[in-house]
C-alpha cells in the first residue's frame, strides 16, 4: 500500500469502501462496452478482455464474465448477421477483497424486472485466495 | 416503491445499499463519455446532458457536473482544433437519498495521485430537498 | 485551413475524403452513445449535446439528431421506469462540406434489416449555408 | 449478398461506398474503447477483443490493432498504477475489400498534429486474400 491518505473524505469501514467500489466496477462495466459487435466465436474473447480489464481495478480479487449473444434480438441477414452488445448478454459476476472482508457483486440483465440489475450477493470473509488472471 | 423484492440477495442496510449505487454511478459517468468531441462552447450542454442522465438513475437526488476542456492537453490547430473528453476535464457530485440517509460521492481527476478519483464525500442525513432537473 | 500536409496517404478527391469522414462521424456516434440513461424528458437534451459533439469535428456543417426513447423495449417499473440508449431510438443525419461538395449521411435503425444502418443519402453540391448550433 | 436493396440512397461507386464503410469503423473504434483499463499485461488481449469485434464488420478483411500502454501519461502509484484507454495508445489498420477493390485505412495518433488522425493509406486492388481472426 502505497497510498498515505484514505481516499475517501467520509469515515468508512473496510465493508462499506468496498460496497462503494464494487458499484464503480459494475457502472463502468455496463457503460463501456455496449454496441461492441459481437458473435458467438467473438463471445469469448470479448468475455476475457473484459475481465482482464476489471481484473486491474482497485481491490478486485475476482471476476468472471460471461457475453451470449443469443440473448439479444434476432440479426438480421447476409452481412449484417451479427449484434451488438446488449445488456441482456453480459452476466458480470466481480469479488473485491480489503483484509478480511470481501464483497461479491453482480451484474445481471432481470427479465422480471426488464433491468439490468447491479446487486450485491454476498459480503463476508473471502473465498479462498484465487487471483483471476484471466 | 412498486419492487416487491430486494435488490440485494446480501443483507445490506440502506446506507450500504446507497453507497453501492453510488458506485455505480460514477462508474458509469467514467466510462460512458470519454471520447465525446467537446470544447469550450460545447462543454456546457455536454455537462448537463450528464447531469440529466445520471439525474433518471435510482435514488439520485442531486448531480453536479463540470466540463472543462481546458484541463486537457494542447489542441492541435485548424480544424483539430478541439478536444475530447478525458478524464481531467470531469468533476461530477453526486447526491443519493433513501429516505433518512444520503450518500454524496465525487469523480475528480486528482493530479497529486495521476488517477481520476471516485471518493465519497460525505455519508449521514439528506441535505434539504432539491430535486435537480437540470 | 492551417494544415499544411494532407491527411491521406492515398490520392482521394475531396468527394471520396469527405465520405470517409462521413463514416467517421456516424460510427462514433453509434459506439459513444449506446447504453446512456434516457427517458422522454432528458431526449432532448441528449440529442443536443450529440449534434454539438459531431458538429466540432472537421467538414460538419450540419448535423440532426432525434432522441425516441419510446422505441426501445418496455420499461421496468418503479425506480427502474427509465430506458438506456440502444440503436433503435437514434435517427442522426449529418451534412459534410468541402469546398463546393456536400455529402450528406445518415444512421437509422431499419427494422426490416433489424441493422442500425448508416448510408450515404446524398452527394453533391451544398444546400445554402446553414451552420446549425445546436 | 442477400441484400436486395442497395444500402446508400445516393450513387455511389464500389470504391466510394468502401471509404465511407471504412471511416464508420474507425470511428467507433475511436469512440467504443476510450476509458478501458489496460496494463502492459492487458494490451494483447484488448487489442485482439478490438480486431475480433472490427473484424465482424462488413467488409472488413484485415484488421491489426495494437495498444501501447506506455504511451499514455505516468501512472499513479500502488492500486492507482494502471491506465485508462488513451487515444495516443491506439494504432488500428483496417482493410476492406468489396470484389475487386480494396481500401486500407490507419488511426493513429499524430504528435505533430496534436491530433488522433484518422486517414486512408491506400486505395487499390486487394493484397492477397488474407482473412484476419484475430
Amino acid at each position: 500500500m502505497t497510498e498515505t491518505r484514505p481516499a475517501h473524505a467520509a469515515r468508512l469501514s473496510r465493508r462499506e469502501a468496498l460496497l462503494f467500489e464494487a458499484g464503480v466496477k459494475l457502472g463502468g462495466v455496463f457503460h463501456q462496452y455496449l454496441g461492441t459487435p459481437v458473435s458467438p466465436r467473438t463471445a469469448g474473447p470479448l468475455a476475457r478482455s473484459i475481465a482482464a480489464a476489471v481484473g486491474l481495478q482497485p481491490f478486485v480479487r475476482d471476476v468472471r464474465v460471461r457475453v451470449d449473444p443469443r440473448r439479444g434480438s434476432p440479426t438480421g441477414r447476409g452481412r449484417f448477421a451479427y449484434r451488438y452488445l446488449t445488456p441482456e448478454m453480459l452476466d458480470v459476476m466481480v469479488e473485491l477483497v480489503d483484509g478480511p472482508v470481501s464483497v461479491e457483486a453482480r451484474l445481471r440483465h432481470r427479465p422480471d424486472l426488464r433491468y439490468p440489475l447491479m446487486s450485491v450477493e454476498r459480503v463476508g470473509r473471502p473465498r479462498r485466495a484465487r487471483r483471476t488472471r484471466r
